[in-house]
């Protein structure tokens, strides 16, 4: 709501907390407890509606969309798309969605913990699934535009598999990193920086990090899959051989590609030309993003 | 060297590399490139030796000192103590030596790499090992404090563990998981915070991440199994229930206890009394450190 409010943008919002309303409505914004209410408004303005709510609380939520305000644009802010896509899908949303998220927030949640700047220059995904229609899409890669975040366009499947590499993954090696020292006596006693940086994740609250590990099973497993494999051979030739060549190299190079990695725009794709959605895809594999809009077909430049 | 001389001791040094011993030269310190030459005049004065040199570099230089300066102190200042402990052995120079490893460093290494104020408030580790004479244990203790370190009294083997835990298994733990993301088309391009943090360690350069891994295996063998059966349990967990709840609430839960760790100051203990050693190792495990010298049996205070 700041960040769209504060591009200029007439916004409402609706939140099930008496308090988070009240909040948001003290600091001049126009949010109600009231979802009918909101929904009825969205209906008749045809307003985009961002769902910002945990997975479990979606089938709620679509409900209600679904009954009052069924033609509106919809996208999402969550974490792990496919579940996503498959209850919007259930719910027989699908031809009005766009899936998205924004790679931003903070470890704490509720309204103050918001700011209008906190998309500024993140990377905001946005699904080029093969249902999205070209309008919505647009529509989508405007807002986030307008609160400041980059797009990176890419399949539903692909994001959750690179979250799971990128995100989910990382929790987990902490937690088994932090609990592996804590059964060392002398561990914790001159632990520095790389147990400090290696750990730090682990200090997430066990349930966010349940949530999104667990949403993401399909994709966690493989990568996990993958991780436990690479060390199992390293073990083995660390106990044979007396060495962990094959691991470390391998990790090196990977580590210096990634800090090689460059963003470059994408500028020439036309949202809705044929094969649009792929040319987006195969873009955001490569580094692309959006970082201003581009021309949708039909549409006057 | 640096650090010595601020601390107002007389200090000289030995390099194998003329360029380096040149360049300590230039900077006004007593270098010399010739290894006899600094090993009379340290046995003329009962100099302590302090080795800082590689493992594969100890049997030559470790030949030389029990060739020319059997009787003196000495001390070592690297990452891997049980390794360094069966060289001295196999010399004959045990009786001598207390192992030490000062837990600061930076990734460059050469005589500008090196700094005054390196080991200002960093944990050096100092051997209390069974064979250790407590004269030379306060002599080494007082060079650490000279340097502006805090001590950190350990076995041998203990050390080689928890540097197993939290430095060696986190850099396998940060090659594994950037070669797991290389593998994943879309990971780079949307790699935040949590990876960065969790791969900074892989950009280490092979050849360092190898030669303490390696040097370090019989300890870093099972600080490996333990993480490897974490995850392949949470794997199972994850496909089976769904759940890696077991695994993220001990690895938060360790995490939340290292958090919390504080260091004590040792005062209490009288070097070279009964049972001083085991003693040490002990207070050292619950966080105890030394930061002003302790007193030595039959020393006046």
């Amino acid at each position: 709501m700041r960040a769209a409010a504060a591009a200029g943008r007439e916004v409402f919002g609706y939140n099930r907390s008496v308090e988070g309303a009240q909040a948001a409505a003290a600091d001049g914004f126009d949010a109600t407890e009231n979802i009918e209410k909101a929904l009825k408004r969205a209906a008749k303005t045809g307003a985009l509606i961002v769902l910002a709510v945990p997975v479990p609380a979606l089938p709620i939520v679509l409900g209600r969309v679904r009954d009052i305000a069924p033609d509106c644009p919809l996208t999402d802010v969550t974490s792990v798309k496919g579940a996503v896509l498959d209850r919007v899908k259930s719910f027989g949303l699908l031809n009005r969605f766009v899936g998205g998220h924004p790679m931003a927030g903070t470890a704490q949640s509720g309204w103050s913990a918001g700011d209008a700047k906190l998309f500024v220059g993140a990377a905001w995904v946005l699904s080029v699934d093969n249902h999205v229609d070209p309008a919505i899409w647009a529509t989508v890669m405007d807002l986030a535009l307008d609160c400041g975040a980059i797009v990176v366009p890419a399949k539903s499947d692909e994001h959750d598999a690179a979250a799971a590499a990128i995100s989910h993954l990382p929790h987990l090696l902490a937690e088994a990193l932090a609990a592996t020292a804590a059964g060392v006596p002398l561990a914790f006693a001159v632990a520095a920086g790389s147990f400090r940086d290696g750990t730090r994740v682990a200090a997430t609250a066990p349930d966010l990090v349940r949530a999104m590990c667990e949403a993401n099973a399909e994709q966690l497993l493989p990568a996990l899959d993958k991780s436990i494999d690479l060390l199992r051979r390293a073990r083995k030739s660390l106990a044979i051989d007396g060495s962990v060549a094959d691991l470390v190299e391998e990790g090196h190079a990977a580590r210096t590609r990634y800090s090689g990695f460059r963003r470059s725009q994408i500028v020439t794709i036309v949202i809705g030309s044929d094969g649009w959605r792929e040319e987006l895809a195969a873009a955001g594999r490569a580094g692309g993003v959006i970082k201003s809009a581009l021309p949708v077909l039909g549409n006057p430049g």
